[in-house]
């Protein structure tokens, strides 16, 4: 059998990364906007959820595609953020969403996970639910997944 | 010479295209909810804009990539929905957005555009620019752009 | 615990949508001129082999990015055909590639599968992973990850 | 009137890059194999052109999406490579292609041109028009269109 070769490490480089995660998040303005609530967290992987909202929609009462995409580019780059060495930033490259059914429930609920983790760049991949419902009789959609590339921004002097 | 072949006419099929789209954007929470406004419009051509405020932004001030895509996406949406029939919705297969540059300034201006209209499928272009400053000293900063694939819904019965 | 629900059925609506395949794959000169063999085929799934030649490579030898990319959209291409009705035919509307590897090795495998199977538009994925040595020693490399939209071409009359 | 900042320059940093680029482009194994073969050449834009032939083909007869793709991603390639320091090797992000009209002709014509060359990152845009028929008569169509990524590599030691 062949060994399986990723270029994939989940070991983050900066040991304080969920607080420094958590503060990066807290100040964006457009998080706060469309009432983005961070979900789980591991090393390469967070969730961002985003309950239903009459002012989030698009002319049909669904989950925009604009918050869809605000959502689930921000859970790819945190998850990028979150393999970064402490003082980086992180910067969106480019993003391609698919949209896969209407985002019609009470919670959209998006992922993001890193496919590789270079030195420079970062690829992520983000998949987008929307809930509907409570409890066992709920329901989740499959409604979008993504493509996205991430630059890393070393500080200055820092020979990244 | 060659003559050269688009699959493009910019033709409206809905001689009132315009009101429609007025309406249908009025109907999207989402761009009330970020400020957008519609700018310029002709067929195959719809301009957003949306004025700076401290609820849009990332972590550094800037225009988050969020505000970008839900700006940019419904400006390639309504470009195609503009050459549509009568009574049919405009549906957002997927988008490509690439980010040029920070998007740091007082208005984003978000330009869609249509490259190809098929009878099921429209496939547009977006560039999203950033202004900065006033009257003649301002600039303005190409920030994004986007590749889009748009289906048309017609109505039920319609054989489409 | 939520039902998860999804676009996807892997039932096929032709049965004999193997045959169709091979007979649709083995016409494409294209895939003769590279070499490219198909492999593991189930409904929705569809495996490309391309072994490695000289003369598909890029100036540092490895498998060139149009190898992997005719690999990759036609792997997808042929997975999404493979759940379509007897008579119709497959139309790539775009795809995204990224590239996370050089793809350095003896054997290019491009895998397709579907993770939508609407009526007209079947969204897919594809993975290319790149093999180095033989058997128990081997490798296989992920080199590349790509999103795709499909569309169905129904027979004239069919009413698609 | 505001002034239109771009990201864009298109003073190549390396006198010698229209030999480089040939160079390059000479050892690529699988642009000889298709018989592609580059057209005009200016700094920050290179057109490929593929003569038509049977073993290019999909099942149609059309020029094959793989074909395409391998045509307008060099061509995108070799556009920012044109704008590199000497010395430095051009890598293949990610590119995104749509399809807008079947490749029916007797000439693919593959054009890239860059939009943004930054230090590390180079975002070019590829249009793809396929030629039918000969002189004044002939028609040129519009089959597709890319967006890329490009990652500027330099050479070691160089601080890059």
């Amino acid at each position: 059998m062949p060994t399986l070769r990723t270029a994939r490490s989940l070991t983050p480089r900066n040991p304080d990364w969920e607080a420094a995660l958590r503060a990066s998040f807290a100040k964006q303005g457009a998080m706060g906007l469309i009432g983005a609530r961070l979900g789980e967290l591991r090393p390469g992987y967070v969730e961002i959820h985003v309950p239903y909202r009459a002012d989030l929609t698009q002319q049909h009462g669904y989950f925009h595609a604009g918050i869809t995409s605000a959502a689930v580019d921000s859970a790819g780059g945190y998850a990028g953020y979150s393999l970064m060495p402490a003082g980086c930033e992180v910067l969106s490259v480019e993003f391609k969403l698919n949209l896969l059914a209407p985002a019609d429930g009470e919670e959209l609920i998006a992922e993001g996970h890193v496919l590789k983790a270079g030195k420079n760049l970062v690829i992520t991949r983000g998949e987008v639910y929307v809930r509907k419902g409570q409890g066992e009789k709920s329901t989740l959609t499959h409604c979008a997944t993504m493509q996205q590339t991430l630059m890393t921004m070393y500080p200055k002097g820092a020979g990244g």
